[in-house]
């Protein structure tokens, strides 16, 4: 009797970043759920289904109404922004089929999507052009301490770094913190890509430096992505060569596509 | 007399996960240019348009390429798989100008798309639930030395590790020594996904350990996630939960979309 349930990111912002295999999961779906404002990006793909609307903050009562609709035999699509699989609804649908789903839990497919700091790093040139970690700022759920550590390891890594949830209206302390962790590391005219409400039309990516990247630059809708120490910014665009420059790496070729 | 460059990511495999607006990019194009194999499986996309085919290794070559010809004032689009921001094709085109344009560039765009970890993730379940990061294990541009410090932060800092080009042809022993930097510091259970060849007809996905993981177990084209401390594996799923978790964090809501 169980339905699928397909978890489906839209990307950022309105559909211009919704792939072939999310439309087709949207249209597999009679019940459509998700965060008001997302359903209604979704226009005409709605026609004909079932809508059941979330506000902010109930990501648990959508997780646990979408296995509920899909474990009633009705074939559902749970909206997420971004990419469901990245701070966003696929772990809270497989926490909650852990608790309340233990034995006969209805089939679930995640349908990727673009993330954020994708669409960041697109518009800013390519920062992610080499390693990189993804870092959430919100210690209601990771104790600040677990993130610390992880501020200090990206540091010492010298990995390029995406903050996620820089500030909230609570959270007013948290990205001076960790500029001051990836300042003990590298360069303070490092780049920094602040990218705001991508791909809407109060859209802004603005470049700025990892000394003057503070609290009152951000707001809840910004990802910030840190350059590492190989970071450049050169007509316009920042980015991350591919390697560690050596004259013998200028003149290779290498395996990516 | 310039024209446009567009980066165009295809995503994993075939065009289930070509966006709209990668899609308006190529029409966008008089002349796309790529890996000979990308080419071909843009299909109808390629009709009308001049197509200048490369083999693998010559990324160089099709960086320098594509800015000329849109510095020729043609339209162009240059053709990645993945994500072009992520150990792809955007960070060479803005080397190659910084190398070749210093003063008059052409106008470059980057379309982002799903990276091979995305699929490989919404694939298995939800790994990437919480803060990760991406680690290539090339050594041809980055020496070993910064790799395994990158290995060494990551497992210091409990991330999630997704490691790129694990293995190649000449390169056997890498993927070996990051499992150990990682066994360091998690148990010999933590789960791990193999994505091989995604969103193609030999896509396979499997799920090992992170003592079972070995040079045998992968080839060039796999992507492979280690989980971290709190990565669990459930019905079939391998998922890592938003947070760490207190009798608080569950019964709390969180900010995340």
């Amino acid at each position: 009797m169980n339905a699928t349930l397909h978890i489906v990111s839209m990307g950022p912002g309105d559909s211009a970043y919704l792939t072939p295999s999310a439309d087709q999961a949207l249209e597999a779906a009679q019940t459509v759920m998700g965060y008001r404002l997302y359903l209604d990006l979704l226009g005409q793909r709605m026609a004909g289904k079932r809508r059941v609307d979330f506000e902010l903050g109930q990501e648990r009562d959508r997780a646990r109404a979408a296995l509920a609709e899909a474990a009633a035999g009705v074939p559902t699509a749970l909206v997420s922004s971004g990419d469901a699989g990245i701070y966003a609804m696929a772990t809270l649908v497989f926490e909650t089929i852990e608790q309340a789903y233990p034995t006969a839990c209805p089939n679930v497919e995640v349908v990727p999507g673009i993330s954020a700091m994708q669409l960041a790093a697109a518009r800013a040139g390519a920062p992610l052009g080499h390693d990189f970690c993804a870092i959430s700022l919100s210690d209601l759920l990771t104790p600040w301490a677990q993130i610390e550590r992880r501020l200090r390891a990206a540091a010492e890594g010298d990995f390029v770094v995406a903050l996620y949830n820089p500030v909230s209206r609570r959270r007013t302390w948290q990205l001076d913190q960790a500029r001051d962790h990836l300042l003990a590391h590298r360069a303070p005219e490092t780049p920094v890509v602040i990218a705001r409400d991508l791909a809407r039309a109060d859209e802004s990516v603005t470049h700025t430096t990892l000394e003057a990247l503070n609290t009152y630059t951000v707001d809840m809708l910004t990802v910030v992505i840190v350059g590492n120490s190989q970071t450049r910014q050169f007509g316009g665009h920042i980015y991350t060569p591919r390697g560690y420059h050596t004259k013998e790496s200028l003149l290779a070729t290498d395996e990516h596509g």
